[in-house]
């Protein structure tokens, strides 16, 4: 019926999206069938939660914010290489009524009653991986003490949440709790995954460098003060347990053993006065900043990512990467905080490496401009948007009753 | 992850759904882009209504019935030519499991504040068109007369209704109401559609035979009294409402005009009592029966609707149509009913041909086998199972402002 | 690289052919990949016969008319309905030149050492099927009698040569010679194929009329004298070869019995002669004339065939044939011959309809432009353009030693 | 029609090939529109000279070391990843009987009169780009001195000339000529394109080493005695040629300056009595040997090329590639000597790294098994198998006047 934007099929880069994993959906070709169905182009699904969508409504302020910020997502460029957005489309109203109830944080309860805010969740793949700036606000006009939980890694969890989300919301938060294991650590040392139960002071000794690299990021580098939290396993000896905390206070970091998945909120009080503790002083996280400024150019503040918090050498721009950096500087989006998208298994790009690895080179193979979220994607390894279901799966055990009772779900 | 089951591919009938108009998704190619990434087939997407699911979901009995249907809809053909249903892939429990809460029909009232029980909406282009067996039953229960409306058309909504879901649900209705305006029996005479304000005797009177082909249908097919009910509209003049109800009454038919857009409940009074003397005599309806028996095969049998609904002369099958006629014999379908997907604009499959057209032949050019629903659907004439938008979309005026006002919407 | 024309790739009707039989090829997506590696559009493979470049340069004059009618040929059309031609794309003069050779007619000898000249085979399914203009010119000037071996069942290949090859080249033919065996009719007189050994004068009896009514076109229609060449098999006994000839005379038509497969020329001399002695008298040809004139439009010239050649009832149209006959006049198209596209099987369309039927309707499902060619395909029934191979393929047994002696060919 | 081998579709490594730059044809899906029309699948087509036959025919010794080689040839994987080959199609013998007469070599002869043996063009970017082996052969029972042009770049056609063909067939080249400019050398050394008209001594001195490092390594790496051929330019000043020759004369080698172009056979005299005086004295190339041997593994042998010819410090391979090795060795093809896919613009595999650059590190990013041509293609970079044509092709200035007089083709 036309194409006023003159858009070019080939550079639609938004992504159609259902809430169900399905690999058949990743890659395919549209609008077969003539004239009056479309027009051809390769198409792809993603999972809901990877669309930017999601990332927008987790970190708009109201209505108002959503609307504006879905109005700047860019869905295709033109054959000019003018981005196109759902603003031009005149789509952003009714995109905003469609989530006029979602942009509501859901309250819920915990096992033992207390409330928990449960809202949003933005792909951690390729984005800033945690819940919305509103559910936070409504959480601290609640209660004496907001607790976030920010995705795996604080090389990228914690790293989006002080570099992304606290940025944008002018969030200053007063402490920051690490959680580690000692069976992950020993993992990080070299002990083989099947073999984390036996006892190894060793392997431990040598991957508490990766929880160490972590702590100093946040106190050295965030300039924000942090207690440790070591979630406890039967299996973990006490020989182990005073290794790791003798280690940590060596370098004048502290830690707590919780036991909270066996003995609930008791098992983490010790953790909780601390954290208090922290809270109660203002003057330790007066200095907090964040890892790189705005001001910089998209391509340093990942080199500044890459070497303040993840401490490799370098980082390199494949030939695409470079082509989509300039394009971030003309489309005016130099600004940006940057979201990279890397392994959670290493501080490197190569999921191979554990432990503290140095002289690492981080290779950014792609660019998106998310310009809805206000961020810009740097992948750095292979993402994927859209999962895909096991052989078998879960679904097949699902059953329900004439009763309506359904059982196989877990 | 292997192919344990035998598909082909190339016959993978069941469309995957979304509930939105988007005909970019009617015909495209799925599973590119390597061994991971699923099996590249031709694909394609209905909107939600059009699915068997609904159908299947508007004609079970209970929880029990909705599992066992699932289980029968044919996904796909084996290399050899069988059905690979939903059982066989043992997704029929986790799809009721879904369906738990959408089974329950929805009460709802009117603007006067009556009942109505809305629930489940098959698309009339390829499923039989009426809402569900149990809204039907739970209204039933509660009230002293349900009225349930059909399809449009009396040759497809009515006969659908009478030969599929009463047949199924061994419901025996007492009365039936047609409902008809002065200005579709206009046009059906002749006069151009934007001329319907002019009064028009003479294309009314060419126009009647129409309605009087659906009323005789009732009474000399289905053995069912019925009542009609004119919609007035304020341009329908006294000279065409007589000259309506005075050639009705010579062919033995009782008309009630009704102003229930204008006047509400009130303006359908005198109708509700005439269908209410009907009820009252649970002889006159003593004698209804189906237009066609279901031992008949499938082409005699949509050949019995050509003939005794339509009054056309006979139906003839393209060659893809009779191979399929001969798979439907071969796996054991042959004593389901039709559900034959027909224009409602003429009596015929050529919706150029209005009134009362005889010694029309019907081309039937695809035969579907709808296992779960239990029909057999014979298309004659194009069907869209995937509605497009206008070029202006209706989303384009949409709004909500920052209070969550929403604008626009009508 | 832009789209200076306008073209829209949904309407790129133009296909790619290849000199491999590859059903692989028939109907595929191309232009994947992004904005370096072409358009996404549906697209198509033809065998090369099948090409209107075949139809082009068999209908050619010279060299400057090859370039003219290559340069009219239609590509595509534009996002508004107008057709974009190779002379458009600049495209005729490279074309010309790659067939520079092409053009010249090929000299071949028969066994018995006669001169043949074989150029050009334009598929009969969507051409007009007989060989080159400039071979047929050629052939008169070298000898004193040229024979033009026409496409299969007189009703399409010398319908298609009369009425296309002879007035576009302005050829006026002095006689014709229709063949015809014994088993064809008694095929079309409702033997079954695998007993047309068997004698059967009954059969035979009411096969005839179909051999009549070809004969009676020639002689009514185009009004030009035949004679009728009955290659005998071994198997026709002299029952049934008196009974044919005997029934012929009746109705007027001479006929002659040859044995050429079995005799070599001898066997055709006596048929030879009575074509000789057609053509000694230039009178009988005198009154040669089309079976319809140009400036008729499309739809009634195909409807003229139908009822003069075929003897069917009527001609319908589909609903898309209809819009691509307004495309036809639209474009200045409607003085052009008209090619149809009809199983040989049977005078209708319907290949199960043997003998001389009657009162039967041919549908014409699509109208092709052949703006290069100078026709109007009009498709009566299914056509492929690409055909496959068998499961078992002749090149499996094809092989070469390692003297390059080949063997399997046969 | 079944498939008998087990092949999966998303495994067929075979691309089709047309002898035309058609960027529309690099990447699609075919075998759509049903059962009767294939197997939906990504499909792509090469320019012919990059299919494997190509290379096949290049390094084939005769008609059945021929039928051998298109026999192993792999044209996709099973569902259970074993290869199928064309000899598994039965496709073997067929496709060696169309060659028959492609595997002769052409005789032609230069503008001088002097024989010329061309045969083949195997696509230097993905296979080892230097003519036949027959026609090798054929010249030098023909002539007292063959000379073979291997492809551009010493690192690249002087290496798959040595490593692959020499070996392969089992030939002993007595001399090398290298052919370097003064310009490329400027080029190498700094200079813009668009200056290296200007004298300058300085970017010519920084470019020498390029040259040098080619040199060198066929002294050293493949014991070959070499000459350098300077081919003239007019811009060529006095000063830059002093300087290049005396530089390499610093380092033992010997430059002959050329200028064929300008002055025909005799402007290379000078050239040819040096290599004759080489080719006098066998004990000169008696040490020949390539630059690895076969039995090292694939990995080995690509890491010996790049250190020992390109200098470079390592190669590492994606993950793909590492996965595409250990078929390699399971497949039992590590013999094979290796074919790196690489640019010619420097001795890295990035193109913007001129002159002899060091401690660069070559990624391979993909390893493909020429079963047929008997060698493992390593791809350091982007390849490109199907051209593209300009915006303004040259077939639009090519034209044919009535008389076959064809212009516009230079």
């Amino acid at each position: 019926q036309g194409n006023a934007l003159g858009i070019d099929p080939r550079r639609i880069v938004w992504h159609r999206c259902v809430d169900i994993n399905d690999r058949q959906l990743r890659n395919l070709v549209s609008g077969l069938g003539g004239t009056a169905n479309g027009v051809p182009h390769e198409d792809s699904f993603d999972i809901t939660v990877a669309s930017e969508v999601m990332a927008v409504l987790c970190l708009s302020e109201d209505l108002e914010d959503l609307k504006k910020r879905l109005s700047r997502m860019i869905v295709a460029y033109t054959y000019d290489g003018k981005p196109v957005t759902c603003g031009d489309l005149k789509a952003a109203g009714a995109m905003t009524a469609i989530l006029k109830n979602a942009i509501h944080p859901n309250l819920v309860q915990t096992l033992e009653g207390n409330p928990a805010v449960v809202h949003g969740g933005p792909f951690a793949n390729i984005a800033h991986g945690c819940s919305s700036v509103i559910a936070t606000r409504t959480a601290m006009h609640l209660a004496e003490y907001t607790v976030t939980e920010a995705g795996f890694g604080a090389d990228l969890g914690a790293e989006k949440f002080l570099d992304i989300k606290c940025r944008t919301a002018s969030l200053h938060p007063d402490a920051v709790v690490i959680v580690a294991t000692v069976r992950a650590l020993k993992l990080h040392g070299g002990q083989p995954k099947q073999e984390l139960s036996t006892p190894n002071c060793e392997a431990l000794q040598k991957g508490i460098p990766n929880l160490l690299r972590h702590a100093k990021n946040i106190r050295d580098v965030y300039h924000l003060p942090c207690v440790i939290a070591i979630n406890l396993f039967p299996t973990d000896t006490k020989e182990e347990c005073d290794l790791l905390k003798n280690t940590l206070a060596e370098h004048g970091f502290d830690a707590s053993f919780t036991s909270v998945w066996a003995d609930g909120g008791k098992g983490g009080a010790e953790l909780a006065r601390k954290v208090v503790a922290l809270c109660e002083d203002p003057s330790l996280s007066a200095g907090f900043e964040q890892s790189y400024p705005l001001d910089m150019s998209v391509e340093e503040k990942i080199r500044t990512v890459t070497k303040r918090i993840y401490h490799g050498r370098d980082v390199v721009f494949t030939a695409q990467a470079k082509k989509q950096l300039m394009d971030v500087e003309r489309l005016g989006f130099a600004k940006s905080p940057v979201c990279i998208s890397k392994t959670p298994y290493s501080f490197s790009d190569d999921p191979s490496l554990p432990g503290a690895p140095e002289d690492f080179v981080v290779t950014v193979r792609e660019i998106i401009i998310k310009a809805g979220a206000g961020f810009i994607v740097a992948l750095a390894g292979s993402v994927l948007t859209m999962p895909g279901l096991p052989k078998v799966p879960a679904a097949e055990k699902i059953d329900i009753d004439a009763n309506g009772k359904i059982s196989g779900m877990f």
